[in-house]
């Protein structure tokens, strides 16, 4: 299967030519996003926090304090949504009405699971410390025992999926093109500049590897 | 009164010195920030969209179809969270634990009310449309009649509501300073691309002011 199944609460309904299900497509923008936002109620208040994260394969990793009210409340086995959104331009239309945005988002709901496996837990630590910097958990010092224990991993699989998609150019109402406004797109990127060591840095260091940002880039407005 | 209240459901508990109830400082996140993302549940599911926002005083305005799964079932009063983040940087530490984020953002807890007055809907969408682009609204052709049924307007008071702030260093033991690993952080910012136009932009249109993004350059990291 290429493709997640939509279900009545994934389904893209609404503009639906803007709905994706396609597995590739999914990964893509979950391993392009840096952080998403993690929803979920308590005592049926909505809370929405963003957070650091990474895909393998078919799973969601978060982690975070052990003690922390979201990593507390997610363990218990509610239900969840994981948000991941790339915005990749502002669409100027000559009407207000058909303003709109180039984005490219993710939308994960289930149940978010506690992980107790040791290898496991370290493997989603590593995962999500080389899904910003590659290769950057090779070069630093690996949780201790006590830093272990302080942290808290949860995984959701990918299962219940939809990805949404708008891109190109505004469509206007035909007579507003003769209208003396501006129309088209601006392209919005995420860019990193240049480091800025701490002042505290060995000679013998290898500045950290950036160049997951260079494929920013190149992301279709 | 200069500050939010913090609430039991607002007051940041874990590191507490990273929270912020501060107007002023609420206010220039929500007003930097390009989207949002709203969490809301439906029969005990919650959703994060991501959606255009932005704020007028002390109220955050939200629009969309009328006909939206989100904009129909917020508009009957359910709890709703809205969260605006800002990512300022990466905070690479020599010890994978202490990787971090420096970052800017705000919740607000309450629930959204749909904006009946046909007054302060064109005005929220003006507020919307200028949050992006400075002055659009007024370069652009404003909705008709048809196009404001089509549009639901909701507005959400700012209330209940927290910032959550990291800046600065990584904090790494002490021991670890002597490892060969880059420490320090990467900063990260949203940038804009060269407007694309749609090839049928008249010669007397203005190129859409970008100004908002130049501030972005300048925030710290």
């Amino acid at each position: 299967m290429n493709t997640y199944a939509p279900t009545d609460r994934t389904k893209v309904r609404r503009l639906a030519k803007r709905g994706a299900y396609d597995k590739a497509v999914v990964h893509s923008i979950l391993d392009e996003g840096l952080i998403c936002h993690v929803g979920f109620a308590v005592e049926g208040q909505p809370y929405v926090i963003p957070t650091l994260y990474a895909r393998d394969g078919e799973r969601l990793y978060v982690h975070g304090s052990a003690v922390s009210r979201m990593l507390k409340t997610l363990a218990e086995g509610v239900d969840v949504c994981i948000t991941v959104t790339l915005v990749d331009a502002f669409v100027l239309a000559r009407s207000a009405f058909h303003h709109s945005m180039n984005y490219r988002s993710v939308v994960v709901l289930g149940r978010a699971q506690l992980v107790t496996d040791d290898a496991e837990r370290m493997n989603a630590l590593r995962t999500i410390t080389n899904h910003i910097v590659p290769n950057r958990w090779e070069e630093v010092r690996e949780p201790n025992e006590l830093e272990m224990r302080q942290t808290s991993v949860l995984t959701l699989p990918l299962e219940e999926v939809s990805a949404k998609i708008r891109i190109g150019e505004p469509k206007d109402d035909e007579e507003d093109y003769a209208l003396p406004v501006w129309g088209g797109i601006v392209p919005i990127s995420t860019q990193v500049g240049r480091p800025i060591d701490d002042g505290r840095v060995r000679a013998e260091a290898r500045a950290p590897d950036l160049s997951r940002f260079e494929r920013k880039a190149k992301t279709p407005a």
